[in-house]
Parts: structure tokens; C-alpha cells; sequence
């Protein structure tokens, strides 16, 4: 992103967005019975998020179909054969998966904090943290049902959601089995980023062409755009780790060094030969203080790994903007363009 | 069931389409990457079990088209509409979703033996366990786009597969729920005995309707048989818990009774004013004693608590085979009645 206003345009874009989003969220997982567990599967969700995924997936809608920002009601959204889709269930869906995976993988992590407020297996325990996870597992595939798209393609949507479900299990094992290696290559740590966070990102971005009826070339094409920006993604989301207040972050600056996981970061400053097990002394965020995780940060500058993983990142982006060259030109598809970029430049 | 001859009949049904289920889980299922990962996710499925819920799903397919028993081969079975249709990848999806719940459940309710092996969580570790659980739920939903049904119908069974999700999920909170409550009714243990277990009977039985495009009457009827003989089925689970050496039952006798679960049996019991919660001391099923399990089953005999579940059981048992009467006669309705049968007679 190189000016202000670009980014204003994106985070409007992705505000405007949030408010329907949210709405629909309500609509869509109404507090059930039993009234815990909906609370609980809930509570995250709740707890805020820009939601960024279910902005791309509705401007992926848009710019499939040359419709104008913002100028189309979601829930009726017109496919290319006339028929309404209601793509609003489609983000949400994608959402609602988002949210399991943070819940279940708070629990695997033994991360207390999340947005601010205690994870769910700490608000509540660890059975109705999983039972949360559970519940929006089923419920994110039960509202993609619902879209009232062609059923070829509702079906299909229903695949690549599963077949990416599976994905973010393989890459999430990978991020567990890695804390205990201290030997990874970092195109090992680039495949795991791709299962665990960017398939996400690729089928929220798919999942609207698939809907809605765009040829598999458009499909391909936004699906690779949303692997490569959601590989920025991550790659900024280690970055800020270290580098943005607890405060913003809403959990402990540093999480990710203490608790010894590895990221582009530290695998690059290992091969210039900085002890990175040596960085920090506290076993856990808690006990870590901002002093200890200053001087990590200034020895992981010095040997340049912050900013080679912000290269990368900005690499990935690029290149995930020329993917978007198969869709129709407009103001969705250079919001999408906007959006890769703030991917990598956001504060938090 | 009334005699020796119909008990084999069931049993031959039963092992013989045991064989086919465990040749497609190893096809539907293989060890991927990480290979961790989906060996703990194989390790329950793999350990044993009757593969009672794809019988059904078999079975119900044979009934609904009024195909032989094993007649066709399930992988390509005949639809109403003549296209074929992979029906055993339904029933590989119900199976793959009964694991889930299994691996789910026992770390929630602390159970470290499952079918004569240690529970996941135990052999593994709990992240293991829950990523495996998750692997495995994302996997029935994969496996359950890729039937080549009709894609209205397939879209049908997704609904039908991911509601049944959610209300497993209802279930088993309540299910936790109660532990801490004494004051549980009859109707809300049936109703969390319906959603914990029998609507997968349902959805096992419905689901071959739903894909074969038999009329909503007919999976409506093989719906209410899986939801009836569910819920006996999961009544003479309870009773099977208190009656059938550890050995058979593959983990502690007694355990529903020493981990405070409410059953058909203990609220009958209380009704009868017996101190229900004094019935045994140890407070983990590792502690136990055969010698207080026995007292404990003569305590619940007196006051005719078992026989209760077991005349409850049955009647719901018959309720199941009216439903069947809205489908054609014949050998795999005729071995569907006495599955239901079996489901409440069996010893383990």
C-alpha cells in the first residue's frame, strides 16, 4: 500500500463489510439449546475480528461478477445464470470456520488470551471449548448448504470447504509436531502456513466464483490469489507478533518466541547463526517481560530475519495480485488488490 | 429377537458388510501426511467395532430399491433414477463421524479405554486427539460430496449430515451438563440420548434414501427407525455398561455409575428413592472394584431400574419397526427389523 487513502478505502471497505457480516453472524448462529454451548461457540466471534475473510469473499463476488462495490445486496446476490446466491451465508460459513479453528487451536496451544479476552477453554473449560469448536464445525457446513446456489455448485462449494477443513487439521498437526524439532526447512514451514492458514484465505476467495457459476479458470485463479495473500498473511502475523504492543495484540507480545514456535523469522535468523532457543528465558507468556522480548527483536533486526520474512511477504503479495489479472477489471478487483497489500502493511 | 436362527441371520449381515466398510475406510481414509496425524486419526476406526450404523446405511439402501441383501455391490449401486451411486462412501462418512465423536468424547469425559485399547488422548496426546477428531470431521464431510449422486440429493445428505453434526453436539453437552445436576427428568435424558446418539442412526438410515431419490415419505419412515432404535440402542448401552464383564465391554464396568452419568436406570432408580449417588465410593473407574459394580447392579435390580431401560428399550425398539411398514417388503427390510432387534439383545 503506498498512500493513505488507499488504505482508507480498504478499511472501509472492510468496515462496511463487517457490520453486515456481524449481522449476519447473529442471524445465522442464534443462541440455541443448550444455551451454553451456543454462548460458548459464540463467545469468540463476539469478541471482535475485522473479519477479514468474509471480505474477501464478498468482493471476490463482486469482482466475479463486475458488480459494483457495495452496490449489490448479499444475500441476493445475482449468478452469472440470474439466479440469486446468498453469499452473505457463504462468508459467514467461512467465518464460523475460522473461528473453530482458533478456538481448538487456543486449546492445543495452551494460549489463555485471544482478542483480548480469555480463550474459551479458559471463559469456560477445556470439554466445552472443544464441544464450541465442534458445534461451529457443523454449523459453518450447514449454513453453505443454504445459499440456494445451483446445486452442482453448491455441492462443489461444500467440497472445497471439507477438502480445506482437512488441510488446516494437517497444517495445524505440522505447527504442533514442529514445536518439538528444532531442524525445519523453511519450505517445511511454508507448506505448514499453507494448510493452516492460507487455504482459508483461498477458499473464501474461491467459494463465491464456485457459487456462482464462474468459469474453473476464475475459480483457479481467485483460489490462488487467497493462498498466496493468505501466506502474507501469516508471515505479517509473526511479524506483528514481535513487533506490535500486547495491548493491540490482545495477547502477550512474543507469544509465538516463547512458546518456541518456529516462523520464517526464526528459522531465517538460525541460519545466521543466532541461538534463537536463547532468546527469551520464560517457558511461558506470562512470565516473559517487554524488556526480554526487546532484546530478542533487536538481535532478530540485527540479523536481518524481520525483515527478510517482510520481503517474503511482500513477494507473495505481489504475486498475488497478479493472479487477479484473469478477472474483469473494476473497483472490486483493485479493492482486492488494495486488501493483499494491507494484509502485509496492517499495525495489528 | 425370539430365536437363534434370526440372531445368526443378523450377526452373518453384520460381518459380512463389516468386511466391504473396513476395505473402504482403508481406501477412503489412507494414512496421509503427517502421517501422526492420520494414524491417530485411524487408531479408534482401526481397534474394532461393528460397523453397526453402515449396516444400516447398507441395508437401507437394499430396502429403499428393494435390491437382494448384498445383492449389488454398494459401490455402485443403483438409484431410483439409475445412476449409480457410491453408497458405501455414505456409509463410510456416518462410521467416520461415529469416530469422531468417540475420539471427542473421551477426552471430555476422561475415558481412557476405548474398545480394548487406550483412548486417543491416552495413546497420543490430547492436541493429538482433538486434531485427529477434527481430521476425521472434515473427512466424513469430503467423503460424503463424492457419492456421484444426483446433486440436488447430494446437497441433501450434506444438510442432513451437518445437522446431525450439530445436534451430536447438543447432545453431548447436555450429557456433561448433567453431570453436575441432580435433578435430571426422564424426558431430558431421552431427548439427549436422542440427539447424543440416535439422530446418527437416523441420518445412517435416512441418508441412502436422501441420495437414491426415494420419496421424502420413505426417508422420513427410515429416519424415525434410526432415531427409535437409536435410542434403544444407546438404553441397552447403558444397561450393558452395568452387565457385561470389563473384558467384553473393552473398558471398566461400571463406568457410567463411578463417572456420576445419569442414565435411564439411575433416574428410574432415584424415583424409587434409592440413593443413587451413594450406590458406589470410588470416584474414578480405575478404582472400582467387581465387588462394588455387583452391589451396586443388585441395588438397581431390586428396585427395578434395569428392567425399566430394558421394557423402555423394547417398546422403542417396536416403535422402529412400525416406521418400516412405508417401505417395500422384502429380505433387507425384513433383516433391518431384526437389526433393530439385535440392537437391543446383544451382549456387548
Amino acid at each position: 500500500m503506498t498512500n493513505e487513502t488507499t488504505e482508507a478505502r480498504v478499511l472501509d471497505a472492510i468496515r462496511e463489510r463487517r457490520d453486515l457480516v456481524n449481522a449476519a453472524i447473529d442471524e445465522e448462529l442464534p443462541i440455541g439449546h443448550p444455551e451454553r454451548l451456543y454462548e460458548a461457540s459464540r463467545y469468540i466471534l463476539d469478541a471482535g475480528g475485522k473479519r477479514l475473510r468474509p471480505t474477501v469473499t464478498t468482493l471476490a463476488a463482486e469482482a466475479v461478477t463486475g458488480t459494483d462495490p457495495m452496490g449489490a445486496d448479499f444475500r441476493e446476490f445475482d449468478a452469472l445464470d440470474g439466479e440469486p446466491v446468498d453469499i452473505m451465508r457463504a462468508a459467514v460459513s467461512i467465518e464460523v470456520i475460522q473461528s473453530f479453528t482458533l478456538i481448538h487451536d487456543d486449546i492445543m496451544d495452551e494460549d489463555d488470551l485471544r482478542r483480548g479476552v480469555p480463550a474459551v477453554h479458559e471463559q469456560y473449560d477445556t470439554s466445552t471449548a472443544i464441544l464450541a469448536g465442534d458445534t461451529l464445525y457443523s454449523k459453518a457446513f450447514e449454513i453453505m448448504t443454504e445459499t440456494g446456489s445451483d446445486p452442482t455448485n453448491g455441492l462443489e462449494a461444500m467440497r472445497l470447504l471439507a477438502s480445506t477443513c482437512t488441510q488446516i487439521c494437517e497444517g495445524q498437526a505440522l505447527d504442533v509436531a514442529f514445536e518439538s524439532r528444532d531442524d525445519i526447512l523453511p519450505e517445511e514451514y511454508l507448506e505448514m502456513v499453507e494448510l493452516k492458514t492460507a487455504v482459508l484465505y483461498g477458499a473464501a476467495a474461491a467459494t463465491p466464483a464456485v457459487l456462482l457459476g464462474a468459469d474453473d479458470e476464475v475459480s483457479d485463479a481467485l483460489y490462488q490469489y487467497g493462498i498466496d495473500s493468505g501466506r502474507a498473511f501469516q508471515i505479517q502475523d509473526d511479524v506483528l507478533d514481535l513487533t506490535v504492543p500486547s495491548v493491540e495484540l490482545g495477547k502477550q507480545r512474543g507469544s509465538d518466541l516463547v512458546e518456541g514456535k518456529e516462523t520464517l523469522i526464526t528459522l531465517h535468523a538460525r541460519q545466521q547463526g543466532v541461538d534463537v532457543d536463547g532468546l527469551v528465558d520464560a517457558e511461558t507468556p506470562a512470565e516473559v517481560t517487554e524488556a526480554e522480548v526487546d532484546d530478542a527483536v533487536a538481535a532478530l533486526e540485527a540479523s536481518g530475519s524481520i525483515s527478510y520474512a517482510r520481503e517474503t511477504a511482500s513477494e507473495l503479495t505481489a504475486r498475488s495480485k497478479e493472479h487477479l489479472e484473469a478477472l474483469p477489471e473494476g473497483g472490486s478487483r483493485s479493492l482486492l488488490e488494495d486488501l493483499a497489500d494491507y494484509l502485509i502493511t496492517r499495525g495489528y
